[in-house]
């Protein structure tokens, strides 16, 4: 972790831990400079990523303000990763129905940039949220960049995995979802009737030297899921 | 606009006008500097923007990338704005179902941060891509960031209006979506069966010092929309 970075999560901790709300003034980025003993571009660049994150917002010549969230247990899709920090206050497992060496199909390659019938590993999981099923995941992810997994590491955080024993450098991510009905699979993993609705979501995450990895497939239980962004200024 | 805006504008019709792909190489920040004659900050700034919105990414030590999206007619999530420019393609129109004042109940209060009672503009509206329904839209205004609005005014685009006809400086906004399934009032509105799926999304939208103007809930007809994020990296 880069040191703009470690001061963003020390930032973001400081207003969890004082409860802090939305137009909430933060110290100005002279005061942080001096807090931190760092130079002015490193606050800036940790200011610039937290504004990213919808968690400040600034404001020319008056400061620099929390911005917080309204509502908990919303999965945060604006961001490249996984769910577990949003609902963190529940229980998340996973059932892994499938962790096999594909080839990959012109759909995964065509995703993933790859070639087709290249090696992709294929996890198939059905995650819980306080033992109640949350989704249907269905990854796959190229076997050149992650050259191996197994059932134990997909029953965990596939996300800490790569970051921590791969020391993978995980960048951003493109996501597309629409709205659909469950089919009868669908229903009898989810427990639902058939028909119901759901949110489908397609995930492509990349490196941070843009080069795609993993592509994912989300069928989410429509009464377990709700989501949201905290959408930056379109500038 | 401010002068870093607009060069991020130029760079982005410079992507367009050359159908430049994930990956392309872009100039360095000092080619920027010296084409657009502006200082290293203002270029910064241009590039930062655009990689919050998604449209590029940069290698420390390699340089500055293209990113791209690999398809099109996906309403954009991550951006507070409306969605006529993502769906350009389209014709995009509205029919005016309501225009009033009313006083805000206790969730619109609540979402707003106003006092519960106070005055706002309702507007109802049903939006048309290619004439066929694409959702139904019920949004309040707080009255006193936005005094007076008209059919002829919420018959075209109400952002466009806010920016240019009251000069509101926009900012940020929260998203929260979940799915569910349709009413009778809506399904004929949106021309589908009773219990059809939706993405149901509530907006609020911000101006730029914070204070929150704009609370909207949108129904979506599940065949018609289809959504995307460009997420950053999680830092």
């Amino acid at each position: 972790m880069l040191k703009y970075q470690e001061i963003a999560e020390n930032i973001e901790d400081h207003i969890r831990a004082k409860s802090l709300k939305q137009g909430d003034k933060l110290p100005s980025l002279e005061e942080f400079v001096a807090e931190y003993n760092v130079s002015k571009s490193t606050i800036r660049k940790a200011l610039e990523l937290l504004e990213t994150k919808g968690a400040i917002y600034q404001l020319r010549g008056s400061g620099i303000f929390v911005r917080s969230l309204k509502r908990r247990g919303y999965i945060d899709l604006g961001l490249s990763r996984g769910f577990k920090k949003d609902l963190s206050a529940f229980e998340l497992t996973a059932q892994v129905l499938a962790v096999e060496v594909r080839t990959a199909s012109p759909e995964v390659a065509g995703n993933l940039s790859i070639e087709v019938g290249s090696a992709v590993y294929y996890v198939k999981r059905l995650r819980l949220i306080n033992g109640q099923p949350l989704c249907i995941e269905e990854s796959h992810y190229d076997k050149s960049v992650v050259p191996y997994m197994n059932k134990e590491i997909v029953t965990d955080s596939i996300f800490y995995y790569l970051r921590t024993g791969l020391k993978l450098n995980l960048g951003f991510s493109d996501k597309y979802f629409n709205v659909g009905k469950i089919n009868k699979e669908e229903a009898e993993l989810l427990g639902l009737e058939v028909n119901d609705p759901t949110l489908r979501l397609e995930s492509i995450f990349y490196l941070a030297t843009g080069q795609a990895f993993n592509y994912s497939k989300t069928t989410y239980h429509y009464q377990q899921s709700q989501f949201f962004i905290q959408a930056t200024s379109s500038g």
